[in-house]
């Protein structure tokens, strides 16, 4: 990607309601802008480590067998009276009256659509267990939406929902899910702690946390939950045992906050001068910066040198602005792509890149000639370390 | 995916309100499930389908240069005053009053926001021209829901929003998408004409629609609009031009209704017994059917088989149901997928897979040491065939 054919406005500033390093520096890298209260765009440099997160989550669910679908965020009323919760939830829950008089609402969760799909479709032992998993935009009218993406009234949020024979059944679809959790909070950059939970509105007999350690604020990124029958014995949910006996199907729901990965990675990963991505979520792997485009060597090896990247399926960002070398580093060490390569003195005077290790801050030379492949090594090697 | 592990319910009937061809296959064949008036779940098989085409938009988009985005569909009705269209949207807008009693909306479309995003973030001509999109799901208040996902009150939607230093620029960009459109439909299987079309709510001078034909109804699945400078005056949206001079951007949007391009599909490419899954939007590229897995050559043979598949990057959904080889061809042929491998009779006889391809309800027998290779140089042959 060309800086100035991309959208990825930086700022010095950051928003005055910002409490927290990492709502701070998302909105000075370009990464999300404020529409209203709780409410943000993700601009194109935020989205795509948003995506890389999400893709690290499916690849985990799909690892587990947890199959994807997609429930609707609209929901009719009428399933949440079922349940017994259309009560128990507050002002949070988004409702309105359709044009036809029937009170619809926005799911900030779907224990009710999974339950009544699963008791409309599956009837016999033989076809449980099952897990079953979406990538979802949630609405919360959060009483106090705050630092940023962290509490915000819209957000992406994984949910899955297993269904299982019997409590030894849930009891291995939950262990399956805390280990699938553990390696995804491990692949994104995280320390969790993992703690036992009130289950809240949600219900159940037994819940866990998964609690982001990078300093404060401490910020919960999963939730896991063993809801026994409670909905499938509310909503009617039975299926006939390998006895030929009616029994309720044994649940368990599990909950990532996927936009709020974003935030928590970078609460742990940052310096005085911006963002330090871990390579696994990172916007882009590499960030090209010629010091001085005017220069028809310097921009010519800039061009070459992104060309052989993106040939090579790196992902790169190449800072073609017409601006000094001093905007051109300040800028990058806000955004923090974890390797630069630098074409500028040390180029025409030796033909050598510095590549700069933005973790580690420290620059290595390489010929303009092994640049690339060097590069390709330092991915390679560092996604070896990240894969468990 | 091995179908005892996946959630793939077929059914015989249609659902009563079921009025066109492709409603009733995507309910019979597993892929929506209806919630409510209007609003659907997507089913794994159905999810996979929408994923596929979503991915044939994003590539399309990307190579014109757009840059992807993903603004909120929460708003706050504020920006919708300012550029004047508050109160010409209709019930179809969902709007509520949220906790702080501030007048929120569902976004059916997204015009002012990213109107907003320029206005704040862009002030020079060097800036432009640029095309911001996302991928979406976007939420209207139908009046009458009806045809299954094509007219729901929750879908899919792409949303493109160009912005240009003058009405050459624009011309320029309108152009770009509308090339891409037409790769795009084309890629997906769709035969669409392009009609000049009434701009409606949206605006501007001059828009046309994308519909598909594949016989009854015709659906619009895109719509491209040269906006000029409706809402960059209304909402101040200035940019310096070389001259020095104040400037409005002059605007492009142009929507696709993803979720919409999957039954236009279906419409087009079915027969009496099922789906005909053009192979760039099949949720799966082959069916597996091995037909009595009591023989334990067959089932040998259907596991080996089964592996090299995955093994080779290709997605293939494996019949490992207890139940008789007519049940597995009749939910074969509902469900579409291109090609099958059927390990029946003329293996135990003579060695040999069956393989069936769907759309030309043709068998073609082929050893069982060749089988993989004969499905890969398929899959890639076709592909070339639909890559332009």
């Amino acid at each position: 990607m060309r800086w100035t054919k991309y959208f990825l406005p930086t700022s010095k500033e950051p928003p005055k309601d910002a409490e927290i390093v990492s709502h701070k520096l998302m909105s000075r890298a370009g990464m999300i802008d404020k529409i209203s209260s709780g409410v943000y765009t993700y601009f194109p440099f935020g989205y795509r480590a948003l995506k890389k997160v999400e893709r690290i989550v499916r690849e985990e669910m799909d690892r587990t067998g947890a199959v994807e679908f997609l429930m609707p965020a609209l929901q009719p009323a009428s399933l949440w009276k079922e349940s017994g919760r259309l009560d128990e939830m507050g002002e949070e829950m988004i409702r309105f009256t359709d044009r036809h008089k029937r009170l619809m609402l926005f799911g900030p969760t779907h224990e009710e659509i999974v339950t009544d799909t699963v008791r409309k479709n599956i009837n016999s032992w033989k076809q449980l267990p099952i897990t079953l998993y979406q990538i979802q935009t949630k609405f919360r009218d959060e009483m106090r939406p705050r630092f940023g993406v962290v509490r915000a009234r819209e957000f992406l949020m994984k949910d899955a929902y297993s269904f299982d024979r019997d409590e030894k059944g849930l009891e291995e679809s939950y262990q399956k899910m805390r280990v699938a959790y553990t390696r995804i909070f491990k692949r994104c950059g995280l320390d969790c702690s993992i703690q036992q939970a009130d289950s809240g509105v949600i219900g159940g007999k037994f819940s866990e946390e998964f609690v982001a350690k990078g300093e404060c604020p401490e910020l919960e990124v999963g939730h896991i939950f063993k809801l026994g029958t409670k909905y499938s014995e509310s909503m009617k949910t039975f299926f006939i045992d390998s006895s030929g006996k009616e029994a309720p199907a044994v649940m368990g729901c599990y909950g990532i906050g996927v936009s709020r990965i974003v935030p928590a990675i970078i609460e742990g990963n940052n310096d005085d001068r911006g963002i330090v991505w871990p390579l696994s979520v990172a916007p882009f792997s590499v960030l090209l910066v010629p010091v001085n485009l005017e220069n028809a060597a310097i921009s010519g090896v800039g061009e070459k040198l992104y060309g052989a990247l993106i040939d090579n399926g790196i992902d790169a960002l190449y800072d073609d602005r017409d601006i000094s070398a001093g905007m051109k580093f300040s800028d990058g060490d806000l955004i923090g792509i974890p390797l630069w390569a630098v074409i500028g003195k040390k180029f025409t005077e030796k033909g050598k890149i510095e590549i700069k290790i933005r973790k580690e801050n420290r620059f290595v030379e390489v010929g303009v000639e092994n640049a690339t492949d060097w590069i390709i090594d330092y991915i390679n090697k560092e996604k070896r370390c990240t894969t468990l």
